[in-house]
C-alpha cells in the first residue's frame, strides 16, 4: 500500500503465510469484474481532496459534525451525479456508496441524504403510478429535490398499523389533509428528515369519506424548495444525538391541517378516486419482497463488519507484545496466547461463513423473486422466514465479533482512533432497524411451528425445513462422528427438537384455554429460542456446502486453508450451543473433549495464516480507518500521529487553566 | 419527585405492587446512617446551580466538552475542599463524587481531577516515607498541586515488569534521570494527565550504580504552577478520543532527561541512599491490598451499572405500548411480552445479586486486610483469586446487561438522552481497565489448579474452594432435586469438574514435554472457564445466603420479592450454563422442561413487582439522567424535550443548505 516500512512483526507473518491472499480477495469482492469496479470506485473518491478530512469527527461539536456531513454528502452526489451523466452508474455504485464500505470510509457515522437514495426514489419507482413516476422521478434522480422516507413514529415502530398519523381526503379541494394527533404520532427517526431533506414520503392512515382505508404513502414538501423553510403547518427538526448514526440527521416531523394534492399519494397499489372512492390493493406481497432484500443486504453488511474487526484485531494481535509465555523469553506476540486466539480467530471463521452464506441467500432471494413476479408464491414464506432470523442472528452476532475483537486489543481498542466505537455503533443499530430483533425471530418462529404442524400430518417440507421430517422419523441421534457432515446433521436435530418444544409447549398453553396468540406469547422464549436454532443450522449447512464448494474451486493452497476456517467454525458454533446438543444427542464426555481439543488444534492450525487471511479481505486502510489495524503494522506511531491531531494538543496550555484551575490552585495560599 | 402528573401505565404498576420499596431502598444504600449521608450530599451538589448543565455534552466539541469539564470538576473540587475544611468529609463522601453514581451524574464522562483523589493522595500515603507525606499531602490534600498516577504506557499495560520508562540514579547530583528510551515508553492513559495536572506519580524502572533495580514511583512536575507550560525535558499531551470517559482527558507524557531530586522517589517501601546504595523492599503484599480494594469497588459499581439500566428499561417497559398479544386488544405495555421480561427483569435480579455479593465481599475484604495488617497472610491468595474472577464476571456481565436493557427499548435505547450509550461506554471500560478480564480470569485460574493439586493430595482446603474437596469425594452429582440448594451445589460441582478439567489438561500437556507456563498458555481456555465457574458457583452460593437472610429481616411483603428475585437469579444463571449442566449432572429432559418453566414462572411472579423493584433502587432522576427511565413515565414528552436541546433545533434552517445543498440541488435547472 505505501512505501513505509512494514512492522517486522507483520512482514513475518505475511513471509511465513502458505496461500496467496490476492485469490481470495477477488472472490471476496464477487468476482474478477466487481473487483475492478469497486477499485476504480475507491480510486475515484477515496483521491478526492476534497472527501478528505484533517479533523477527526469526534472532535467536532455536533453542528460543526452536521455541516461537515452535508458538505461531504453533497460532495459523493455530484460525482454520483457525474457518474449517472456518464451513463457509468449501476446498483454497485450506490450500494457501495450509500449502505457499503466506501459509503461509511468517507461518511463513517452514515450519509444524511442515503435515504434519498435508498428509500424516497425506490418507494416512487415502487408504489407510484406510471404518471407519478414521470412526474417526481426526474427531480429525484436529479436531486433537485431531496426526500427521505417518514414512517415510524415517536410511539409507534415495529408494528405499522399502531401509527397515528392520520390523511383526510376533502372531497371539495381534492387534497388530503395531514395531521399529528398526538405527540407521539409525531414522525421520529427518518435520516435526512431533521435539516436536509425538502420532500417525504410520509406514511399515514387513509381516511375518505369518513372511512378509515388502511395504511398509504403521500409525497408531502415539507420545506420551501427556495429558503428551505418549513412549509406551513410542518413542525420539524432532528431528534437529537444518538450512538451512532451521528450524522444521519434524522429528524421528527409533526402536521396540522397539511394540505396534499389527490396526485401526491403513490396510487400503484391502491387508489382513491377524485370523489373519494377508495380501491383497494390486490395484494401484498410485493412489500415482502423490499423486505427481504433489505434483510439479505444487512446480511452481507454483517459479514463486512466482522471482516473488519477481525482484520483490526488480527493485525493487532501480530504487533502487540505483551505478558511473557515463558518467563525466559521476550514478550510474545499477544496472538501467540491461545486465548487472544480464541477471541479473534473465529470472527475471522465467522465473517468469511456470512459472506458466503450471504451469496447463498442472495441467490436464493434472486431465484425467488423471479418465481414471485411469475405468480408462484409458494417459497414466499420459508424465504420470508428464513431472512428474519439470518438477519437477527448475523446482527447480533456481528455487533458481539466486534466488541469481542475491540476487548481483545485491550485499552488501546477503547480510542475512536481504532475505529472500534464506531463500528460497533453502527453494527448494532442494525439489530434494532429493519425488523427488531426478537420480532424478527418470532416471525420465523411463527412460520416454524406452522410447518411443524404440517409435518406431524405427514406433509414434506420445503427444503429449508425438511430436516424436521427426519427428526421427526428417527426420534434419536445416533450417528454423531465428529464428521462436519455430522455437527451440521447434529444442528438440525437439535432445531427440529427446539421446535418441537416450541410446538409442545405451545399445545400445552392451549389447552390450558389460552387462545393462538396469548399462547404464543407464552412460548415467546421457546419460540426465539427455535427459530435461533434454525437459523444457526441453516448457517452450518450453507457454510458447509459453500466453502467446500469454495474450497474445490481455488488453488490447494487457499483451499486448505478456507477448509480450516470451516471447520473452526463448525466447532465454535457447536461448542457454543452446547447445552442444546447435550439436551438432544447423547453425547459422551470424551466427545466433547475431542471437540474442545479440536477447537484448539484449529485455532493452532490458522495461526500462521490468520493475518493474511484477513489480509485477503483486501480492506484499504481509508476503509479499515484504524490506527490498531494499518496494513503497515506501525501501530503505535499511528496511534501517535492520530493524538497529535486532537485540537487540544494544538496548545500547550488550554484556557481552562487561567479560568478555572489556577485561581482554585492558589486559593488557600 | 416533581410535582408532574405520573403517567398513568406507571401509576398503576406502583399502586399494584405489593410492597414498599422504601424499605428496600435504605437496605440498598447501606443502611439508614448512610442513606441520609448520601442523600444530603446528592441534595447539596444536585442543587447547586453551578453544577447544573443546559446544553447535553453530546453537543458539544472536544474542547469544549474538556473546559465544561474542568470548570464542573473545579466546583465539585472548591466544594468537596468547603467539606473538608467543615471536617465533614468522610470515605464515602470521595467515593460517591468521585467514582459513584452522584459523581458520573455531575461528570457522566468522568472527572478530570479523579486520579488526584483517588490514585495520587493515596500513592503518597501508601508509599511516602512519613517526612515525604508531610512534605506533599497538605499541598495535595489541599490541591495547590493537582497530580495523576502514570504508570501504564503505549506499548506495555498489564505486564508491569515490561514497562519501559527508566530512571538512573546520578550520584553526583543525587537526582535522578528520567527518560523515554522509545515510542512504545510514552506514559499513555492516566487520566488528568493530559491538560489538567502538574504533578504526577510516575512509574519507572529504577538503576542505581548502573544496576537495575526494579520498578520504583518517583514524584515528576510536568507543568510549572504558575504558567502551566510543560517542564523542560517533558512531551506532554492528551491520547485523543475514546468510546467514553470522554473528559477525564487522559495523557501522554515523554521525559527527556528529566531531573528530579533524590527525595522525590518514594521511599516507605524500598530506598535509594544518596551514595546509590539500594534497599530492596520487604514484601510486596501492600500492593495486593489496593489492587483488591479497586476490584471489590467495581463489583459494587457493577451492581449499581446494572440497576441504573435496569430501571430505564423496566420503566420504560412499562409505558411503552406496542404490538398486540391479543389481536382484538389495543397495544399491550411491551413488559407483557414474555420476551421483554425475560430481558429485563434477570437484570434486576442481577443488580441485587452483585450488590448482596458486594457487600459480602467487601466485608471478606476488610476481615482479610484486618488479618493481614496483623501479618496472617494465609487467606490473602484466595481472597485475590476470588477478587479477580469476580472483576471479570461482574464487570462483563454488567456491561453485556446494559445492552440487553438497550435494546430491549428499541431505537429509543440508542439515543443519548437514554442514556444507556454512557452507560455502556463506562462500564465496558471496566472489562480493561484494573486487570484486563482474561488476564484476571488466568490469575484466579492459577490459584484454583494449584489447590485442586492440594486437594488430590487430602489437603482440606479454605472455605470458598472447599466444594473442590467436595467434588473430589463424591464424583457424581445425585442430589439435584431442583431446590435452590440444590442449584448451588451443582454450581459447584460443575466449577470442580472444571477445575479438574483444566488441571488434567495441564498435567497432559505437561506430560507431553512442555514447561507449566507454556501448558498453562495451550490451556488457557480450560483455564478460564474454570475461574468463570468458580466465579459463578461463588455468586450463586453468595446469593442464596445473603438474600436468604435479607429477606428473614425484612417485612414479609418485600421478604417474598426478594425470594422470587433469587429464584429467578439461580435459575437464569443454570440455564445460562446449561452446556456445563449437562456435561457434568445426569438432567434429564424433564429436569431441563422444568428449569425453563420456572423461569417463566420466576418472570410471571416478578411482573407485578418490576417496576416497584427498580423504584427500590432509589435513583434519583438527575443520577439516573434517562428520558426513557423518568419517575414519572412522561417518556415521550421528556424525549421531546432533550430534542429540542439540540443546537441544530435552535435554527430553523442549518447555513449548510445556503452553503451547500441549494448550489448542488439548482446546478442543473
Amino acid at each position: 500500500m505505501s512505501g513505509t516500512k512494514i512492522n517486522p512483526d507483520l512482514q513475518k507473518e505475511r513471509n511465513t503465510a502458505t496461500f496467496n491472499p490476492d485469490e481470495f480477495t477477488v472472490w471476496w469482492n464477487g468476482g474478477p469484474k466487481k473487483y475492478e469496479q469497486i477499485k476504480a470506485l475507491e480510486q475515484n473518491f477515496l483521491n478526492d481532496p476534497e472527501l478528505k478530512d484533517d479533523l477527526p469527527i469526534s472532535y467536532m461539536s455536533h453542528k460543526e459534525h452536521y455541516e461537515h456531513s452535508v458538505r461531504k454528502a453533497v460532495r459523493i452526489a455530484e460525482k454520483i451525479r457525474e457518474i449517472r451523466n456518464n451513463g457509468e452508474d449501476n446498483v454497485e455504485t450506490y450500494n457501495a456508496l450509500l449502505g457499503g464500505s466506501l459509503g461509511t470510509a468517507l461518511l463513517k457515522e452514515g450519509n444524511p441524504m442515503s435515504l434519498h437514495f435508498v428509500m424516497f426514489v425506490p418507494t416512487i419507482m415502487g408504489q407510484g403510478t406510471v404518471d407519478q413516476q414521470v412526474e417526481w422521478l426526474p427531480k429525484a434522480w436529479d436531486c433537485s429535490i431531496i426526500g427521505t422516507y417518514a414512517q415510524t413514529e415517536l410511539g409507534h415502530g415495529t408494528f405499522l398499523r399502531g401509527l397515528e398519523t392520520r390523511a383526510d381526503y376533502d372531497v371539495k379541494t381534492q387534497e388530503f389533509v395531514l395531521n399529528s394527533p398526538t405527540l407521539t404520532s409525531y414522525k421520529w427517526w427518518p435520516g435526512g428528515l431533521g435539516h436536509t431533506a425538502n420532500y417525504a414520503v410520509v406514511v399515514a392512515q387513509l381516511y375518505t369519506k369518513g372511512e378509515f382505508r388502511g395504511l398509504a404513502p403521500f409525497i408531502v414538501q415539507v420545506r420551501d424548495e427556495e429558503t428551505h423553510m418549513p412549509m406551513p403547518g410542518i413542525d420539524i427538526g432532528e431528534i437529537g444525538s444518538k450512538l451512532s448514526m451521528k450524522s444521519v440527521n434524522q429528524g421528527y416531523l409533526g402536521f396540522k391541517n397539511v394540505r396534499v394534492p389527490l396526485n401526491n399519494m403513490l396510487m400503484k397499489n391502491q387508489q382513491v378516486l377524485p370523489d373519494g372512492t377508495y380501491v383497494p390493493p390486490k395484494t401484498s406481497v410485493l412489500t415482502y419482497g423490499t423486505m427481504m432484500f433489505v434483510r439479505v443486504a444487512l446480511i452481507r453488511d454483517a459479514a463486512m463488519a466482522l471482516a473488519k474487526a477481525s482484520t483490526i484485531a488480527c493485525r493487532y494481535s501480530a504487533v502487540r507484545r505483551q505478558s511473557p509465555i515463558d518467563p525466559n523469553e521476550p514478550e510474545p506476540q499477544i496472538m501467540e496466547h491461545t486465548t487472544q486466539q480464541l477471541k479473534v480467530f473465529p470472527i475471522i471463521a465467522k465473517a468469511i461463513v456470512f459472506k458466503a452464506n450471504g451469496e447463498n441467500i442472495w441467490n436464493m432471494y434472486n431465484n425467488i423473486s423471479d418465481e414471485i413476479e411469475k405468480g408462484a408464491l409458494e417459497r414466499l414464506p420459508e424465504m420470508h422466514a428464513l431472512s428474519c432470523c439470518l438477519k437477527a442472528i448475523c446482527s447480533s452476532d456481528s455487533a458481539a465479533g466486534i466488541e469481542v475483537c475491540r476487548l481483545s486489543c485491550g485499552g488501546h481498542g477503547f480510542m475512536d482512533c481504532s475505529n472500534f466505537p464506531t463500528l460497533y455503533g453502527m453494527a448494532t443499530a442494525v439489530c434494532t432497524y429493519e425488523g427488531e430483533n426478537t420480532v424478527m425471530l418470532l416471525q420465523t418462529a411463527r412460520y416454524l411451528v406452522k410447518v411443524y404442524g404440517q409435518a406431524l400430518q405427514g406433509v414434506k417440507l420445503v427444503p429449508t425445513v425438511a430436516y424436521i421430517n427426519d427428526a421427526i422419523n428417527n426420534k434419536e441421534f445416533h450417528s454423531f462422528d465428529g464428521s462436519l457432515e455430522s455437527i451440521v446433521k447434529a444442528f438440525q436435530f437439535v432445531a427440529a427438537n427446539k421446535v418441537r418444544i416450541a410446538y409442545e409447549r405451545m399445545e400445552q398453553r392451549r389447552k390450558q384455554g389460552h387462545g393462538p396468540e396469548v399462547s404464543a406469547n407464552l412460548c415467546g422464549i421457546e419460540l426465539t429460542q427455535a427459530a435461533d436454532l434454525h437459523g444457526r443450522a441453516f448457517l452450518a449447512s450453507s457454510a458447509l456446502f459453500e466453502l467446500r464448494n469454495l474450497s474445490s474451486q481455488v488453488s490447494q493452497a487457499l483451499g486448505d486453508v478456507l477448509k480450516v476456517v470451516l471447520e473452526l467454525y463448525l466447532v465454535d458454533a457447536c461448542l457454543n450451543r452446547l447445552g442444546d446438543f447435550l439436551r438432544f444427542i447423547n453425547l459422551t464426555d470424551n466427545d466433547v473433549s475431542q471437540l474442545e481439543l479440536r477447537l484448539q488444534s484449529c485455532l493452532k492450525r490458522l495461526r500462521p495464516n490468520a493475518v493474511a487471511m484477513v489480509d485477503a479481505f483486501g480492506i484499504h486502510d481509508r476503509i479499515l480507518d484504524s490506527a490498531l489495524g494499518v496494513f503497515d503494522g506501525n501501530v503505535y506511531e499511528k496511534m501517535f500521529e492520530e493524538a497529535k491531531k486532537s485540537p487540544l494538543n494544538k496548545e500547550p496550555v488550554n484556557q481552562s487553566f487561567h479560568k478555572y484551575l489556577k485561581p482554585f490552585m492558589r486559593a488557600n495560599l
